[in-house]
């Protein structure tokens, strides 16, 4: 059982914020979006494949990773602003074909009671069209998906405590 | 005599817009943008010195710098998103003593004829509140005074062709 994704995108304001639980720790939840090898295997859709070329999750690092879908590849890339263990990150976002659509997207990670944790995010874009065209383009499925696959990944690798 | 600089706030959403010409040339202003010794001789209000601390314009570089008024201290950093020569920067923006308010600020340089240059400035606030905040602090009094000290800084200087 997963837990829903919470997404809500107001009409005339151009950004996004959302919501998610996870009935696991929030170590364990920071931990898959810092290292390479978790993150790749629950990001995105669930029908791509993720290879990392860079990730350097430090205040002031950068990161870049591709998803394949067949023959067709799609290349993302962005720096950290912050990263504070167990708890912030904020970093930019940009889809390489469209390079001067950059987002700043805020992560925080809550602990729950019962070894549970939240995150909430807050996405700005540059416009509230180029908000709704990545809406458009199927983002809140490939979020939804790839919270689903972290559940998978979390399940599958226990805690780390 | 310095051109204006023009600005707009939109009330119900959290971006600023501004425009700002200069009788100068593309690469020149452009430069003074990305130069160390040059930007610390320009940027912010006209009552503050300025010490860099860091300071790497390439995609994926971060930038730390310190305004200084008689005793007191104001430290901004951010990481460079992207650098495109004589073009386009996209970074963050932080004033450190309000680390969660992070701006991302895009900036164009557009050749005008004769030899003179137009920055276009787009700046991403994560809410309307604290662009509000930023603009009640003075941010357009010292962003003015910043680009007409940037004048006298290019005047000096001389083109660099």
């Amino acid at each position: 059982m997963s837990n829903p994704l919470t997404l809500n995108a107001p009409a005339d304001e151009p950004l996004m914020e959302y919501s998610r639980d996870f009935d696991f720790p929030v170590h364990d939840v920071f931990r898959a979006h810092v290292e390479p090898d978790a993150y790749a295997q629950w990001i995105g859709p669930q029908d791509v494949t993720t290879r990392i070329d860079r990730f350097e999750p430090r205040t002031g690092g950068s990161y870049r990773f591709v998803h394949s879908r067949g023959s067709d590849e799609y290349a993302f890339r962005g720096v950290f602003h912050t990263v504070r263990q167990d708890e912030f990150l904020l970093q930019t976002f940009e889809f390489e074909a469209d390079p001067e659509v950059v987002t700043l997207e805020y992560s925080t990670f809550t602990a729950l009671p019962g070894g549970r944790c939240r995150l909430t995010g807050r996405s700005l874009y540059p416009s509230v069209e180029s908000r709704n065209q990545f809406l458009a383009n199927g983002m809140e499925e490939g979020m939804s998906d790839g919270y689903n696959q972290l559940d998978e990944f979390l399940a599958r690798n226990g805690s780390t405590g």
